[in-house]
C-alpha cells in the first residue's frame, strides 16, 4: 500500500498497562499485564488530536473504583475502565505532534492520558492543562500542582471554609492529598493533627509538614479515645481521605456546626460490602455538614490555584513528598501499593524524562 | 407554721408523666409513669420565674434521645431525662403568674415546659415565646407554628437551599415535620415525592398536602427501585426524617450537588446499635451535602419564621394534620406510638384546653 513505508518507519514500541479484568476486593498485580504494542508517532490524517508522551504516571486511590463494575443502580460519574485496554488517568505528558488549536508539539501539559507511554488523546479539553511553572519539579504536576493539589485546596478551602483557630483534623495525613491539607490548615491559621498508618509517617507529619500533632492509628487501642485526646474541646473540621471506621469515630467528636470534606475512603474501596458508618446520627443535635468532594467541580479554577500553589511551594509554605517509582513496567505494583500504605507522599511513576 | 393555710388553699394537684428508668430499644408505656403530685400555684418568694398551665404538648421523635443513657465519649448537645422527674417538650402553655419580666399572668405562650398540669420555668428564656396569632387554632403552637414547622422550614429552606424545579423526596412525609416540608416544596415550585408507612397516609400525601406522588414503603420489595422509578434523573434534595435503609436507599439515587437534609432518623432510636448507612462513599463523586439540622440554631429567626407560616395557613397554602389526643394520662401512649407509625400527622395530648 502507498505510504506503508513511511507509516512503518514512524512506529515505534507502546508498552501499557491494560486490566485483565474486573477486581474485587483487593486488587493486585495480576489483575493488570504491561503488554507491548506499538503506536504511529503521530496524528492519523483527519484526526483533530493530541499524540502526547507520557512522562510521569499519577496512582490515585480513587482509580479502584473504575477496576470494578459499576454498583447495580447506583448514578456513577465515571465508568469503569475497560478490559484489555490502558488505564486512564492523570499525569504529566509531552506533546509530540497536535492538529488541536489549542496544543502544540514540544509544550509540557498535565491531564488525563493513558498509562502507556504514548496516548492519542481526542478530546484533549476540559482535561488537558499547560504547564506554565516549569522552573518547579514536572513531577508536581502529577499531584500537588495537578489533580492531587487541586483536590486538596478546593476540599479544604471551598467545601471545609476553615476559619482562623479551626481544630483540623485529617485522616491519610501523609498521603498525597493529606499531606497538602494539612499544610494548608497551618497557613489558614488552624490546629491541625493528622493520622497515618507507620511511625516514619508520623514523624514526617511533625517534621517535614508541620502538623502540630500526629498518630499512628494502628497503635492506638481505640480511634474515639485517641482523637479525644488530642480534640479536648472538639474537631471543627475532618478532612477524610479514609471512610469506615475513621469516619465512624471522628463524627462522635465533631463540634457543633463542624463540617466533614469526605474527599477519599481508601478503607472502603477494597471491601466487597462497605462497612456501615454507625455514628451519622450524630450530625443532626450537633448540625454537622458532611459534603463530598469531586475535583472535576474545580477544574475551570484551576489557573488561580496553580499561583497560589506554586507560590506556597516557592515560599516554602508547602512541602512535597513524592514516592517515585521508575518505569511503567512497575506501575501495577505502585498502584496497589496504595491500598497497603506501602507509598510514603504522593505515588507517582516515571515512565520518560523527556 | 404562719401562712401554712395560706399556701395549702393555693395548692392543686399536678399530675405528671415521669421516666421510671432508662430505655433500651423500643419504649413501652411502662417506663413511663403518671403520678400524682400537687403544685402551689404561684412563683415561690424571691424566685424569677413564670408558672405555666400546660394545654397541649407535642410528642416528637427526638425525646427517645433523652430518655437512653447518653453514648459513651460522645458529645451530646442535650442531657438524658432525669429519672422521676417530669419529661421536657415543647409545648403550648397559658401563664398562671410571672415574676419575669417578660412575661404575665393570662399569656398564650409555647416552648420547652414539662409532661405535668402545671410548671414553673426559671429559665424561661430563650425557648419560651409568645403566640401572636391566637385566631389560629392553639395547638397548632405544638406543631405547625412551633418547634415542628420551624424545624420543617429551617431545614428545608436553610440547609436544603431549594431552588425552582428541584426533584425533592421527603421520607415520613405525612409526619408532623414531613407534612410541613412537602408542602413548603410545593410552594418553592419543586417536584416532590414523599414515603409514608400506611396505604392511608399516601392518600393523605397526595390528596391533602399536595404531594406529587408517594409511595408506601412497607408495599415496595425494594427501596431503591421504588425511588429509581420516581426519580429517573435523580433527586436534588432529600429531607430525611427516617434514616437508616432509606437514607441508604436514597443517597443512591442523588444528583450531582445534591442536598441531603438530615433532620430525623426514627428508624434508628430504638436500635441498640445503630444500622450502619453503607452507600455514603457516592457522595465523593456526586459532590453531594448532607447536613444535620438543629432546630435551635433558628430560634432566633422564629418571628419572621410564625408571620410567613402564618400567613401560608391563613391562605391554605399549607394544611394541617394533627393527631390529638385527649389527657396526659394517655401522653405515655401517644409518645410511644409515634415509634410504630401510629399517629397520622402531627402528635399531640390536649391536657387542658385553657
Amino acid at each position: 500500500m502507498a505510504g506503508g513505508g513511511q507509516e512503518a518507519a514512524s512506529a515505534v514500541g507502546n508498552r501499557k498497562v491494560v486490566l485483565k479484568s474486573y477486581v474485587t476486593g483487593y486488587p493486585v498485580v495480576e489483575d493488570m499485564e504491561v503488554v507491548a504494542d506499538s503506536v504511529e508517532l503521530r496524528v492519523p490524517a483527519g484526526v483533530t488530536g493530541v499524540l502526547v508522551k507520557n512522562l510521569y504516571l499519577s496512582c490515585d486511590p480513587w482509580m479502584r473504583g473504575r477496576m470494578s463494575k459499576p454498583q447495580e443502580g447506583a448514578a456513577v460519574s465515571v465508568p469503569p475502565f475497560a478490559i484489555g485496554e490502558a488505564l486512564v488517568n492523570y499525569g504529566v505528558c509531552k506533546v509530540v505532534e497536535s492538529t488541536h488549536p489549542g496544543f502544540k508539539a514540544g509544550e509540557l501539559v498535565w491531564g488525563m492520558s493513558g498509562w502507556e507511554e504514548y496516548t492519542l488523546l481526542t478530546q484533549p479539553e476540559p482535561l488537558l492543562f499547560k504547564i506554565t511553572h516549569p522552573e518547579l519539579p514536572l513531577s508536581h504536576y502529577s499531584g500537588v500542582l495537578g489533580m492531587t493539589g487541586l483536590t486538596a485546596y478546593s476540599g479544604f478551602v471551598e467545601v471545609g471554609r476553615p476559619k482562623k483557630g479551626d481544630a483540623v483534623f485529617v485522616s491519610a495525613a501523609s498521603g498525597a492529598v493529606g499531606q497538602i491539607v494539612g499544610q494548608l490548615a497551618k497557613i489558614s491559621g488552624c490546629y491541625v493533627v493528622g493520622s497515618a498508618g507507620s511511625d516514619e509517617k508520623v514523624a514526617l507529619l511533625k517534621t517535614k509538614f508541620g502538623y502540630d500533632d500526629a498518630f499512628n492509628y494502628k497503635s492506638e487501642a481505640s480511634l474515639a479515645a485517641a482523637l479525644k485526646r488530642r480534640f479536648p474541646d472538639g474537631i471543627d473540621l475532618f478532612y477524610d481521605n479514609v471512610g469506615g471506621a475513621t469516619l465512624d469515630a471522628a463524627l462522635l467528636q465533631m463540634r457543633h456546626g463542624g463540617r466533614v470534606v469526605v474527599c477519599g475512603m481508601i478503607s472502603q474501596y477494597n471491601l466487597e460490602e462497605p462497612e456501615g458508618v454507625r455514628n451519622l446520627r450524630v450530625i443532626i443535635p450537633m448540625a454537622v455538614r458532611l459534603e463530598g468532594v469531586n475535583v472535576m467541580d474545580y477544574f475551570h479554577t484551576y489557573a488561580r490555584f496553580e499561583e497560589e500553589m506554586a507560590g506556597y511551594i516557592k515560599e516554602g509554605k508547602v512541602k512535597v513528598v513524592e514516592d517515585v517509582v521508575e518505569g511503567i513496567d512497575k506501575a501495577p505494583q505502585a498502584l496497589i501499593g496504595l491500598f497497603s500504605g506501602k507509598n510514603v507522599g504522593k505515588q507517582l511513576v516515571v515512565v520518560a524524562t523527556d
